[in-house]
């Protein structure tokens, strides 16, 4: 059962293995520097469905119905399904699994969400109340953009701080039996919120959250950023991760040598227009559930930190003139050795 | 740890504490049946802030300070705090709790919410991951019927079927030290969609996902109705009662003995216009987190099932033709015996 390490840390006792991974993705982020490894590319936006949200709860069905498929078990060999989604009442979510009929629990952290199910998976699986758990999330640039920005026929100009909403999904089975790699560590995060108001620079106003859960987590844990092959943030872009490494440098945390971040990886940022790079929940659940956890079962990766970051706004506290608090939950992986 | 029971419920093994609890809401939830029990009641629809959202944060906000000061807490003391609400993005946990500091877990079960966040904080003080765990959950009247419905302004006329939204916030310290009664047992549901489309008819939307999860939690522990002082339903109002009882009939089950509602405990139906009941994650919320859990800790009542029932469906959904899936959680609450 999860043992508790210093103040803010978790760590999984017995092997919480992660079984099988799935990703599945929209044209444009095939098209990118990681499109090899994702399972499933959608060429149509619509993946046939009758609107955008429809669309994007496929897109989560699709990535549930591929991790199954991978690891071959059935719906009914999973005890609960952890997924959220950035859509108003998560229903990507809730359409889109509703027909597994796996007890369901429904999670919120913006794009932390990735982060936030597969620390409720791994502490489910960990403590004995469920022998294999899915942590799965989803984001459609389509769906976002109406959401929250504007209607895509409107074409609306994008400012250069702007990330790209990712058309992407990202599924694991966590599992108390099977698995080439294993959670080690669980750092849940604490709100953190300094004033940045600009929807149009949601890295800015994550990376503060992503450096404080990253204190916690060395603190807690007694170890440094060289204890790690890579340390992975989840959507800061590039002007979230030139704050994210100044604010852990201030505290005398270098992680230079081996950061990235999902939102840079995703996307080929010369050649494919997106700005400070990618975002959305299944940024982070894509690029996770393909390129880095293949290596972690190619023995490529050893240990690494996964921190999604996620931005806790929705159009009418922005419009009502609020700051945009960020959240950002760490998980550590390992190899087994 | 928890313990598998069946095939969806949970045993918890150590004792699981209800440390305190904690009601606030508004004025029309005060002037109702339950008004005495309630800790604070305020006249002030805006609580003295520019918004209705704004107002619904600072509800969830004075439900987790003043259970802190009947519990003689400092935030510092809680491990994690699970919190939704039905607000897009959650914003009223998010802007509510930011400040406080403990690291935040957001949930989204619809009007579910407070038997999920109970749920997974049962889970976290069972299995020793968290020493102290805060469920919290509030609903607004006015921001959810801007959100959701019509603006207040346009006076739109309320089908009788409707639901009244609770201004109303609960929260709960679950602990492993202190407490008067404790969590026993807890069944996560599935979603359940009977093809409802009407959303002025929520009680029946989600009757269908109580009945499902009552009878997977009878057939897991092998008790029926009988063994239980109160059967207590989230908000399914007349409607969804009726119906309730009806689909649980059908399958030889007969709780219409020992059965309530919170959506039909809260306002005084003759009285008070409410149509067919209340509803909103604040109504169960502080239906539980008042008289309820009072009559626990007086043993008045010493073994109940709180089953907190949600409509996952949004404005999005809604427009776009597709029906109400519900989904509803359990939660069997014991006295100290």
């Amino acid at each position: 059962m999860p043992k508790k390490i210093g103040r803010y840390t978790l760590k999984m006792t017995k092997k919480t293995n992660i079984e099988e991974f799935c990703s599945v993705v929209g044209k444009k982020e095939g098209d990118g520097p990681i499109g090899k490894h994702f399972d499933k590319i959608f060429e149509d936006s619509y993946l046939g469905q009758s609107s955008w949200e429809k669309a994007e709860a496929q897109l989560q069905l699709e990535a549930v119905q591929g991790v199954l498929k991978k690891a071959n078990l059935d719906s009914s060999q999973i005890n609960y399904i952890f997924a959220g989604d950035l859509l108003n009442q998560c229903i990507s979510s809730t359409f889109g699994l509703m027909d597994l009929g796996i007890p369901f629990l429904g999670q919120y952290g913006a794009c932390s969400t990735m982060a936030q199910t597969l620390a409720m998976a791994a502490i489910m699986v960990d403590s004995g109340a469920a022998q294999r758990c899915i942590a799965v999330t989803s984001s459609h640039f389509c769906s976002a953009e109406r959401q929250f920005r504007f209607p895509l026929d409107y074409g609306g100009q994008r400012s250069p701080s702007a990330q790209w909403t990712a058309t992407a999904s990202g599924s694991l089975i966590l599992s108390s039996e099977n698995g080439k790699s294993h959670v080690e560590h669980v750092t849940i995060g604490r709100i953190t919120d300094l004033g940045i108001k600009d929807q149009a620079n949601m890295g800015a106003a994550m990376a503060p959250a992503a450096a404080r859960t990253l204190k916690d987590f060395f603190e807690d844990t007694s170890t440094s950023p060289a204890d790690y092959d890579l340390i992975l943030t989840g959507d800061l872009g590039e002007i979230g991760k030139k704050l994210l490494l100044e604010l852990l440098q201030k505290d005398g945390i270098d992680i230079s040598g081996n950061h990235d971040d999902c939102g840079l990886m995703i996307y080929d940022r010369n050649n494919q227009d997106v700005h400070a790079g990618g975002s959305g929940c299944g940024c982070s659940a894509s690029i996770l559930c393909s390129v880095i956890l293949k290596k972690l079962k190619n023995k490529e990766l050893r240990n690494i930190l996964f921190v999604a970051t996620g931005a806790l706004m929705s159009l009418t506290s922005a419009q009502q003139g609020e700051s945009i608090p960020g959240i950002a939950h760490l998980i550590n992986i390992r190899e087994f050795s």
